[in-house]
């Protein structure tokens, strides 16, 4: 976890892959930047006294019960797209351009709702497991806070999130509007396993059934695999009570599987010998193929990743040294490598991936480029530990067609003007 | 990360420590506990059909650009506790007891401040370093943006934190007015090693001195050792920019050393020959012992642990198996074990620590109690990775006397009653 400052190598300023790119010991060493007179130096200036600032002037503010973040932050927020007609059908956006590390902070995790967001009084609320069991089940709070619990730092992603980029033509949205339906978070909670095994699951059962208590009974179909292996009843997120849009007071964490089988407001879990055939599970969340075919239960969020910074509405401020910085992800572990171009794909040069690398959580990636001022194409490829590799729109595409919306994971690339200005390219 | 749910074994249920404390395993095979008849299970309850409740009746709420905790944990905020006559010298405390997993959220992280929030326009507010460097540099923020970055998970505790186990008779607070100046978030920035290096550090530097831009001028000496070794200029926390009350936009990260070190509001880094002995670092964050001579400078926090759940202000529902959860944490690295005593430190049993452990992060510990309804004193105590062992309350005032309020680091016990209640005792 040190920074590893190391005294300056030349070397480490020469570029291991086209329009720039830099090794990525760059990043610890960045004096060798400034030795040479061309690196990040060239933003700090030399100075002399300090002005006291108004704000030193005066007492401050004083202590909040709940904090919030400063005002000169307000544009940083999850933008809103809800189906015509509707308040709290469809979803809000993570600002993924404007953060950094790996946790998401709970005011702008992505939230997608099928029917708003429900007002639940803990107190009331339930959680029936039932179906085939040995003895159906019904858990209050109380009930829930007496078992064991474990916390995981995971991702969540809509199934749909990047759908935008199986379109013919680049839609000329950033990081939050094509990619702003995933985020990460440290969730706590009751193992599923634990209340299934004290309801006693039936030999016959193979699924289950996970409602919601939203106006819309979202409701899904996951092997009962799944839930006997890692899934959680989630009741903290980030430390805290889950926030209503969430799921508060409880929601279903299937690490690694597509957002919306980790159902909200959890109300219900059924034992059953096979899928139930849901509404949200036939007229949505089903990949049309080509062939005229569909694939259903597409589980595990494949291996992907994305350029946060720069990227559209941030910008570079005149050539020189930046650091590129992104996120990856893989709903089958853990992220092994992230490579990144600024040639569009011609060449490529590894990242650095921030430690821990942790399973089924966002992983942050980093690494030093010199921008010679020039047109650029900036993309980032990763591979999971089990080998899964995100390919190319132009793989993707081939392989799924374009009739879909779903498990988009191909690459995403912005092109960078001579101006500095960033876009969403297809290259 | 599994959950690890394996097939019962009635051995898991025996106490491995005196008045009922459970194996490790126990924390796994739940189940075991159910098929017992005595375990978990007993707060479960066998239904009929489901209800419907009001809110699945009603389109419920729209989404909103930034989320905010439900209504119904308007009780789950910091205390506060200031000056008489001030409003913003003093700290706000983060409520543990109702908290879950490692990760602080951003609206609860505690604070301390020593002239109010200051309001700062980040692109007015500059970072310079001067002093025994080659040449001043400042850096706006638009600059630092240019530069590498690096994320770590990391608590801060304030030095006063706990100082209330120093007097005479127990104070009857729990986990939030005791101990509640301990957080942990996921920081971001630039590694200070890499502006220093930038400045040109010259040979006779041996210091630094840090200060805010806050009314107080806060401002803390300490060795340049620790500025090059894995100090960061933090803008981020858990995600987003930090929070005011934590320092936007900036503060100094210097991971284990007591909080003040870690400067909010950071205007200034001034390399010296020593420390400057500023009012912050003489008037307070001394520590007077009992031959009248003063510690000063002690950065580093010991080895410390504290159980959250159960602990005052929470209560126990009938005899039966609880899960019993803490933190612990170390400046010095990473936490090694953890063990908890329910008869007041005559016999101890090995907690489960949370993967991963991070060194120089909040650690969760958790073991399964099962409560015989008698009288119960609930300990714990922790080494580090270095082997610095949590001492108790009459260790460390017999070495350090009580004429101090900083770096408490012993046992913290919790009386239970025969009525579950808990209160804060000395045992």
């Amino acid at each position: 976890m040190r920074s590893k400052i190391r005294r300056a190598k030349q070397d480490d300023l020469q570029p291991v892959a086209g329009n720039g790119l830099l090794d990525r010991r760059a990043l610890f060493r960045a004096s060798a930047a400034v030795a040479a007179g061309t690196g990040f130096a060239g933003s700090a200036n030399a100075v002399g006294p300090l002005e006291v600032e108004p704000w030193m002037r005066e007492v401050g503010a004083p202590f909040a019960p709940y904090g919030q973040p400063s005002h000169f932050e307000s544009k940083v927020v999850r933008t809103i797209g809800t189906l015509p007609g509707t308040i709290g059908t469809g979803a809000s956006r993570t600002p993924l351009h404007a953060l950094e590390g790996t946790i998401t902070p709970n005011g702008l995790h992505f939230e997608r709702s099928h029917d708003g967001v429900p007002d639940i009084d803990p107190d009331k609320h339930q959680l029936l497991i039932h179906g085939l069991v040995r003895r159906s089940l019904s858990f209050t709070l109380e009930a829930l806070a007496r078992y064991p619990t474990v916390s995981r730092v995971a991702f969540i992603e809509c199934g749909g999130n990047g759908g935008a980029l199986y379109q013919k033509a680049p839609l000329q949205l950033g990081a939050q509007g094509l990619h702003g339906l995933v985020s990460c978070a440290e969730w706590t909670g009751v193992p599923l396993a634990v209340l299934l095994e004290e309801a006693g699951v039936d030999p016959k059962a193979r699924w289950i059934l996970a409602e919601g208590a939203d106006a819309a009974s979202m409701s899904r179909s996951v092997p009962l695999a799944k839930a006997m292996d890692d899934a959680i009843v989630a009741l903290y997120q980030n430390g805290e009570r889950i926030r209503p849009g969430n799921g508060y007071p409880m929601r279903l964490l299937l690490p690694g599987f597509e957002g919306n089988t980790n159902v909200k407001w959890l109300r219900r879990i059924k034992l059953t010998d096979g899928p139930i055939m849901t509404k949200d599970e036939t007229s949505k969340y089903t990949i049309s193929l080509p062939s005229g075919k569909a694939q259903q239960f597409v589980f595990p969020i494949e291996a992907k990743s994305l350029i946060t910074r720069p990227s559209p509405g941030l910008r570079l401020n005149g050539a020189g040294i930046y650091e590129i910085s992104g996120l990856a992800w893989s709903g089958y572990g853990r992220i092994a490598k992230v490579e990144v171009s600024a040639d569009g794909g011609k060449s490529w040069a590894e990242a650095v991936l921030q430690e821990p690398v942790l399973p089924v959580a966002l992983t942050r990636f980093r690494i030093a480029w010199r921008w010679n001022g020039g047109p650029a194409v900036l993309q980032s490829r990763t591979v999971d530990e089990t080998g899964h590799a995100q390919p190319s729109r132009e793989q993707l595409i081939a392989e799924r067609g374009n009739n879909t919306i779903y498990h988009y994971n191909g690459i995403t690339s912005w092109g960078v003007s001579e101006s500095g200005e960033l876009t969403h390219v297809y290259a």
